[in-house]
């Protein structure tokens, strides 16, 4: 198959961040795509060589989207996977394969998976529907404090709530979703590992995540992370064997916790480019979005370490602010060296709506994590 | 101004592979962009937000496309010079500036423009007419070897000769030229000076080309240049003078001979982002095309430093192929580490068309000069 040419067809599902950020690379190699989305807004739209506006979640739209192309892949995991394996079986390389997918779109399966092949995880119970969390509390069953997630569709911390009293649940969706220990941890850490259809396989350095306090979204992603290389080596060796387990052909972002005894706990995956990656745009030999393309292309992976430093600060909506978005002081962050902002190109802010992110390079990473800090303190995305 | 707002509109003149790495930083910063170009198969087509086709030679049609932006730029500067001085005159931002392009567009009166203000140039003779070349052979006036240049519209290697005897002239246009002095250089360095609208002004380190013996277009640019300290200081001393003379808002690439004495001469310029910068994108705090538009804007300027050593290889048509492009052996580049193609896109090929480009980065130069020979050696531009 001749990539390169116009003879042959990418299909992107969803058309949001990330799959702008993944049109960059295939522009770069005259790679022609096709994206789906249901917003007429969506940042996608342009960059693409084809935009198809529609529902990711609706069978026919998807099944109908991926006739005539060689590779459909994903930039969002909730999409109608049902659609996806009729494709397959017609044919059509879907890469994450719709398999993975199933096993990462619902949390409590994604658990049980990690349980069935000795995945070290928080211990966790699944529940049906939230009721049911409430009996088993008043059983004895389940004590506070834990940590609620739906088992579908959450996004961007939504999904997930730590819960301390009865009253935390109320507001929360009535669905499946799954109680989990609450981990004491040191540190929140990511791995990217990317499979290309041969199965050669490369895990990129370990990240370090902030999350912000109340949004339960990444503030920092810090890399390389500043933990010893021990750990370092113990994160990347338990990121590979899960994505060795989950045999998926792209990329697997593997978020952990490192507890206060060092072990490592797998949290979650996602089977797609990263928020904990996108330092490596700036930072690394070959980002993510570069490596994803690699990955469902099947082209030999390329160098996953990194040239410099790299850290990155999530751009979200300021609180009290909703409508049309200014970056306040966005002049003041580029007068920094090695400071480099990203705009998705969402029209409307609101309070911890990503907006953007800020890639922060440096030789040095002290100089870097101050830079951040102050590119942290001086940009502010509010409204007009 | 509020740049990162759908308020906001740049228009690029042309479409070329130039515009459309202008495009990526476009789209990172999503700043809107309007695009005018004469092929309706130019790789700037996607990514922007509106295209338009057309000729930039036609003074309608660029004017027309002129109305309603905010700020004008080019990706190449063969232009309706004419069209951008009234729209300049009715008040719009066109940078660079007409009348910067218009002593650079013309060589003859960029080589006066070096005379006039002592920057060092090789010695050159103005003709209006090919004929009065002849006439200045035969009169003694002017003696073999000499380099004929074509006054307006050289491109990529089109335009220069090297002249050795009265044969050499056959076919050459008819129109205004030069006939330069041939400098025997040990390097050909390049400098790219980056300027803001408020002055603000930054020089990228020196670059060393080599150009392949027969096309006249190079081969391989490597940063930094393998000169010492010194000589390297003198370049981008000069190149940041002629910079400050032309004063144009936007980047200027400043081509360099050092000759076999360690003198500086200017060869040439080019007003806006240039091959000789490509190795920026891998290698660089800023990579050229973020930085131009940082100067359009009139942003801050970015850090011009390297985080790498970078190697850029031309990918030009191999001789003897003329047809629907192929990349041969495209994947065996991609095993090799910090090696990244770049694909323009043009669907045709033909003998020493550029076609892309391939960046190589290493913390080792040496090993950036290895791998560059082996990517060199390995990728071949041919037809189906």
């Amino acid at each position: 198959m001749n990539y390169f040419s116009s003879e042959f067809k990418l299909g992107i599902l969803g058309g949001g961040q990330l799959g702008k950020m993944m049109l960059y690379e295939t522009r770069k190699w005259d790679v022609w795509t096709k994206v789906l989305d249901a917003s007429p807004e969506a940042p996608c739209k342009i960059s693409c060589n084809q935009f198809v506006k529609g529902s990711l979640l609706d069978y026919d739209t998807v099944y109908e989207f991926g006739q005539g192309l060689d590779v459909l892949t994903i930039e969002i995991e909730n999409v109608n996977l049902d659609a996806l394996d009729q494709l397959e079986k017609d044919g059509l390389k879907v890469f994450p394969q719709p398999r993975a997918l199933r096993i990462i779109q619902n949390k409590a399966k994604q658990k049980l998976f990690y349980v069935d092949h000795g995945i070290p995880t928080a211990d966790f119970q699944r529940f049906a529907y939230l009721s049911e969390i409430e009996d088993s509390i008043q059983n004895g069953g389940l004590k506070f404090p834990f940590v609620w997630k739906a088992a579908q569709f959450g996004y961007d911390g939504q999904g997930v709530k730590v819960v301390r009293a009865l009253s935390d649940l109320e507001g929360l969706p009535a669905g499946e979703c799954i109680a989990e220990t609450m981990i004491p941890f040191k540190n929140e850490l990511a791995v990217i590992v990317a499979r290309n259809d041969d199965g050669e396989i490369r895990t990129y350095p370990v990240v370090e995540m902030e999350f912000h306090p109340e949004a339960n979204q990444v503030e920092y992603v810090i890399c390389p992370a500043r933990i010893d290389d021990k750990v370092a080596s113990k994160a990347r060796e338990l990121a590979l064997k899960v994505a060795q387990k989950i045999k998926l052909t792209g990329l697997l972002a593997v978020e952990m916790f490192q507890t206060e005894d060092d072990k490592i706990l797998v949290n979650e995956v996602a089977p797609r480019p990263h928020n904990s990656g996108h330092y490596s745009i700036e930072a690394s030999y070959t980002n993510q979005f570069e490596q994803h393309i690699r990955c469902i292309l099947n082209l030999p992976l390329g160098a996953t370490e990194s040239k410099v430093a790299g850290i990155m600060v999530n751009l979200v909506g300021d609180e009290g602010h909703t409508g049309d978005v200014v970056y306040e002081n966005i002049n003041r962050i580029l007068e920094m060296d090695g400071v480099t902002p990203h705009i998705y190109g969402k029209k409307q802010t609101r309070p911890f709506r990503k907006m953007g992110h800020v890639t922060i390079v440096d030789q040095n990473i002290d100089q870097a994590r101050k830079t951040a800090q102050k590119v942290k303190e001086t940009i502010k995305v509010i409204s007009k």
